[in-house]
């Protein structure tokens, strides 16, 4: 069962920031709130085909790192923000059979997209979708049990303010649960400056469009100064070597690798580097993939309690 | 139950890279082996009590993250290659009751303090004290069923040749345990470049000094080279933040910000850096133990089978 509702107030897109980025709220790795700056109209209100189909791949690869500790009791009222095309939240709705789901997005185009992954993998959940800004939510105080975000807060220029949006609509008692990346944990062997320069460009970029590619670092901070209580952050680490070859190709490749690549054109632009530079960082980067390289990456999932 | 052997041709330091910073191997953040490169010259020998009891108490604090999953059955025979001051020796003892150690040091000092505390935490233990190189090793091949090693490989020259010497006394079947750390995989919350080109000094001086800093992201690459088989590499994460107070104190502060502090003198001997500049790393980095702050580091633990 899906229902949806749509307030008038929510412009559903650009009103946060904008820039229009908020459009991908919630996507695993997604590097499209960068080819939206500018370069791939299209991009903002929706995703192609392909591009929803990466997105859905990669969640469900790294699903089990992520979501193995989320579920929620059947009969819950719970709250996604910033579902996007809705990668994450078939797995909330696996590992928490029987909650009462509340998915939020900014897009109306990832909205539809999220709508009819659900209503393909878990077509017997009870969603609600609502278009509109997390930050603006139209439920009463204390509506939900659980609040869930992931990959959200980094895109939010203040996200202190979006938690404590968040917060009003919890019940006391109950919990948020919050992932988010952080690019700056990349490491990997061979070690490259071009490498890491390159890395460096795309968190740069985010920090200019008013976001935060470093954002797993600060969770708890941010959730004590939104007056959580029981904040407890845990790192949530991927490792690949050649000894994990899938993951090296899934993971360091197809979405590491393939997010900083995509911020090609955009870093140009900007003046931040060469197309050659640029492509010798590419590559050194894709040698952490071969079977003599390792690949790192740090994601965080932050549970904590509405006194 | 101890004996010691004793071998004529081990020198009994220097004689891998000629700097005597060897005498720390198998130690948990040791910055020992900083210190002695022409400051404290009688750091080279041996520890005082205090440092002694500071790398037990972190090799304490760490022990469950870092000997978890490292149990031999009783009757094996196992070699420690660079026990250090024993700080690991009486975890691996603790972990594996009943097995026949033999530890090996280059340094007659800190095989004595070894000696000293797992005659004081494992009295029962058998323990074969051996004071010699772990490249020229006099043992039989295939004479022990697992090698152990932790905190050594940082600190050779040439780490694949240290490997292929320790795989020729392990026995076809047997397995060789490697803990290594990776300061580049340190990072922290509030960012700071002046905190990370401090850290960039002591990778740097100890890749001067023939180590490897960076060594953890290395071990499976280096494993599959040196011959090992079904090598399984696993990152093992320390993180700490406002919530955990005693790791930001134990490990942010007395471990990770104490071993970089301590080369600053080396840093300005070597023109990498002003005391000011110094100073201000060492000041920005601190800050990640504050209550708002956070920091992460990660130890790769690799066990792999000489087939």
């Amino acid at each position: 069962m899906t229902t949806e509702t749509a307030l008038p107030g929510n412009t559903g897109h650009g009103h946060i920031d904008g820039q229009g980025h908020l459009d991908d709220q919630g996507h695993l790795d997604d590097h499209g709130h960068l080819d939206d700056q500018g370069q791939v109209h299209d991009y903002v209100h929706g995703y192609s085909d392909t591009e929803a189909r990466r997105l859905g791949d990669q969640a469900d690869t790294l699903a089990g790192l992520l979501h193995a500790d989320t579920g929620f009791p059947a009969g819950s009222r719970v709250l996604e923000a910033g579902c996007g095309v809705g990668a994450q939240t078939v797995h909330l709705l696996a590992n928490s059979p029987g909650v009462l789901l509340t998915a939020v997005d900014l897009s109306a185009g990832s909205l539809a997209q999220a709508r009819a992954r659900v209503a393909a993998q878990a077509p017997a959940a009870d969603v609600t979708w609502h278009h509109g800004d997390l930050h603006r939510l139209p439920f009463p105080d204390d509506a939900f049990d659980h609040v869930f975000l992931c990959f959200v807060l980094e895109h939010l220029p203040d996200p202190a303010a979006g938690l404590a949006a968040l917060r009003r609509v919890l019940r006391p008692g109950g919990t948020i649960t919050v992932i988010e990346g952080d690019h700056g944990s990349a490491f990997f062997h061979p070690e490259s400056p071009a490498a890491r320069r390159t890395i460096d460009h795309l968190v740069r970029l985010q920090a200019d469009g008013g976001g935060d590619g470093l954002l797993g670092r600060r969770l708890y901070p941010l959730l004590t100064a939104a007056g959580f209580a029981e904040v407890d952050v845990r790192p949530r680490t991927v490792y690949a070597d050649g000894g994990r070859p899938a993951l090296a190709e899934g993971f360091t490749l197809r979405t590491f690798v393939a997010m900083v690549e995509a911020v090609r054109a955009e870093a140009l632009a900007a003046g931040l580097t060469t197309p050659e530079a640029f492509d010798l960082g590419i590559a050194e980067l894709r040698r952490a993939a071969e079977p003599g390289g390792t690949f790192h990456y740090t994601f965080f999932q932050a549970v904590a309690v509405k006194p």
